[in-house]
């Protein structure tokens, strides 16, 4: 049968459709396999995305990071994204997740697996909001057992996707309820708006809400670095406090969504699918939508020459000139941000109270937070570069009033010659720093990759053995 | 006779030709009335940039910049720029040019007429360049007598202007080396180039350079503000001292020809003619370059819309998106380094050494050219708010490295207390704690105004009169 996706087919055939596995209607289908034979070209870019299996340590290319998520996860490791394909594997295999030994431990809450699986849409429509998120993340990893697939962005139960059509659909009760909220209801808006809203559920900006941690998008204000900002700070939200500076700190996630949609591309109705899965051909001429997500200058002639008349090399220079100018600026907050945090340190050192201290952490907090939401995404040089780059000018702003602060502060405590920053050169340098005992962290890493996710596969075998 | 500029015209006609006054061959015309019959749309056109009367009082609306101009003729009085046909009365009327009693006083050298007149281009040719640029701004005030026009930017001496043709030429010898020394020498470039180079004269960085106080382009190194800064560093170059911090100051001019060939028109080969002097039709159909050159909105069919798709309100609400961020970290920059400022007299007060200072100073004067660059030109949220907004993060970065050391150097003299701003909320106030005495110098100015210039314009009607 004729499998486009994004362009409704009309003539299917009940035929053909015999010969694949209809989707148990009861059930969200998490098997991504199934779909082969009714979407082969799809299932197959999709795939596909097992290409892009390259990890980029971000923190041993930028050791800054570690200091400037000193008490956090980050700092543990961070790696760039893969491919979807390594989504699950990526989220187990990240020391941020910890070493649970059991359902009850483990650093981290089940929120973490929300954008790693299709199973996610299933256990929520099956347990409840509440009932998926409860408890630490090591709780269902035996039930989390496929990775970013088909029943993320469609909707599996429908006859339209039996049909072979896209059916798009917000799979994250919580992420229909944000598009809500910005006056966006994912039923009324276009085919356009609904392929960005189906990225926009995980390439986000979240936050983990209430007693039970539930992935939350920090929207009801607006969706730029002001209005986010002004959010967290109203109801007094914070990731974690900062292991040096004590400062109470936001991390952001990937306000790709965001950033994209007050980008140029995002007013223009250019969208994700636009760029990152264009329609292309099979040798026979077969169109359909690549589920190949991946860099739009790996396939120009499908992507920017769709709209843009200019050279691939014009494109890629002007690019690579953003690119250039993100990253300049992104260096020179960090400059000012790593060093409030150490001097912030001193300051509590030398018996700075929380009232002198107060003013100055949030100027901090918020540094990093316009930090981060500038380049916490993938591709924000591209998506929007006045929107980073304006963010990462805030940012200075607010580390510059942090630091002119802590040196009068510090000056008051006797201190008056420069803070001196310690070796923090390489990534391994600043782990040390902070006292983070990176050893251990891998040794029960690896005892947990070796006993106890064999055992979570097994159990989902079984599991899925009887859907 | 046909009259299309900006397209060659071959059905010459030298009947019709002959009815206007052909210039002079032995001299730049430099009358701009001259070509009224000859270009009657063009002439037309150009007259009509006196519709851009409004005087807009920069200081009035930001008086950070009296402080940060402070000891500077810019803090005196800063219009933003009017319609070329004003370009000779504001020079004239500005407090900056002062009120010189005779040939040998006044603050400013002949420079200042640069870009005023096609009677620079002629008094260049006739005495050479030093014969031109020596000595005081009131030297040849009796010889600059046409504003804006004709011979700025077109070669009156030749056939093919006489033709009806545009007959582009570089009429500054100083902007024609500097096209040479970025590798873009006038006559081999395209038309397109050469449309911009032409702009590219006066819409530009200069600095007065060498014992005439040459109009000079600071290119040597390249034209981003990182490669100028090194220029004028290398060369040990400042504008002046500033009044409080004492630092070595750079004044942006308006580096317009080059933030524009480094933003996304530019790099599209859009250039200012485009956008700034479409092609437009009489009611007749006679196609002709309009020399109403003013906002681009203003005629959007014709600019705007001949390459973009979109509505002319979609079009306004980006620019005036990116009006908004680059307006937004103006003030950013300007809060810390009107606060340098002041720190760093607040050190000088308190004894600080020339060798404590330095540093700070340097810092001081990086922040404050990097801000200079991103916002002394005309419409750079339009020609390349990435370039701005790069720019003024980087102005951030320095004053803050300025700011921090300042808090420790003041600590050591025993201030610990935040330096305190006075008020300069409004220009008068701003100029008012710089001890200028604005009063004298706009009684002075009026008595210029109505013995000098009368006394100018005299003269040089007599000496136009042989013409």
């Amino acid at each position: 049968m004729s499998a486009v996706m994004g362009i409704s087919i009309l003539g299917y055939s009940s035929t053909v459709l015999a010969e694949t596995s209809p989707p148990d209607t009861k059930r969200i289908e998490v098997r991504n396999d199934v779909y082969q034979s009714t979407f082969p070209e799809q299932y197959d870019s999709w795939k596909a995305t097992s290409e892009s299996k390259h990890l980029e340590d971000a923190l041993a290319e930028d050791p800054n990071m570690v200091i400037m998520w000193a008490g956090y996860g980050f700092a543990k490791d961070y790696n760039k994204a893969r491919g979807h394909f390594y989504a699950l594997d990526d989220v187990r295999n990240t020391l941020r997740t910890g070493a649970p030994k059991d359902a009850q431990s483990g650093p981290m809450p089940m929120a973490c697996w929300s954008c790693k699986s299709p199973d996610v849409a299933r256990l929520i429509e099956e347990r409840g909001e509440d009932g998926y998120f409860e408890g630490k993340w090591s709780r269902l990893g035996d039930e989390i057992s496929n990775t970013i697939g088909c029943g993320d962005c469609h909707d599996t139960k429908s006859e339209a996707f039996e049909r072979g059509e896209p059916a798009l659909k917000l799979s994250r009760p919580y992420a229909d309820r944000a598009m809500n909220s910005i006056h966006q209801p994912f039923e009324q808006q276009s085919r356009f708006t609904q392929q960005a809203q189906v990225c926009g559920q995980c390439h986000v900006e979240y936050y983990f809400s209430g007693p039970t941690k539930a992935v939350t998008f920090p929207w009801a204000q607006g969706t730029n670095v002001d209005q986010m900002e002004d959010y967290f700070d109203a109801i007094g939200f914070k990731d974690w406090t900062h292991k040096l500076s004590k400062a109470p700190m936001l991390k952001a996630q990937h306000p790709e969504f965001e950033t994209w949609r007050d980008g140029i591309h995002g007013k223009n109705d250019v969208g994700c699918i636009d760029c990152h899965m264009p329609k292309v051909q099979t040798p026979e001429g077969k169109v359909y939508t690549s589920h190949k997500i991946g860099n739009p200058f790996d396939q120009f002639e499908n992507t920017c020459a769709q709209c843009h008349t200019q050279s691939k090399d014009t494109m890629l220079e002007i690019v690579s000139t953003r690119k250039a100018q993100v990253l300049n600026m992104k260096l020179t907050a960090e400059k000012h941000i790593v060093a409030a945090h150490f001097e912030a340190a001193a300051a509590w050192d030398a018996g700075a109270s929380d009232v002198e201290m107060e003013s100055i952490l949030q100027d901090i907090r918020h540094a990093q937070w316009r930090w981060d939401y500038a380049i916490a995404s993938h591709g924000v040089h591209m998506h929007a570069p006045e929107i980073a780059l304006k963010a990462l000018g805030t940012a200075v702003d607010r580390a510059a009033d942090a630091r002119t602060k802590l040196a009068r502060l510090l000056a008051t405590k006797g201190i008056t010659e420069p803070v001196q920053i310690p070796d923090i050169s390489t990534k391994e340098k600043a782990q040390a720093v902070l006292g983070m005992d990176m050893e251990t962290m891998n040794t029960e890493k690896a005892e947990f990759l070796k006993t106890v996710v064999p055992q979570w596969d097994e159990d989902a075998k079984v599991r899925e053995a009887s859907y």
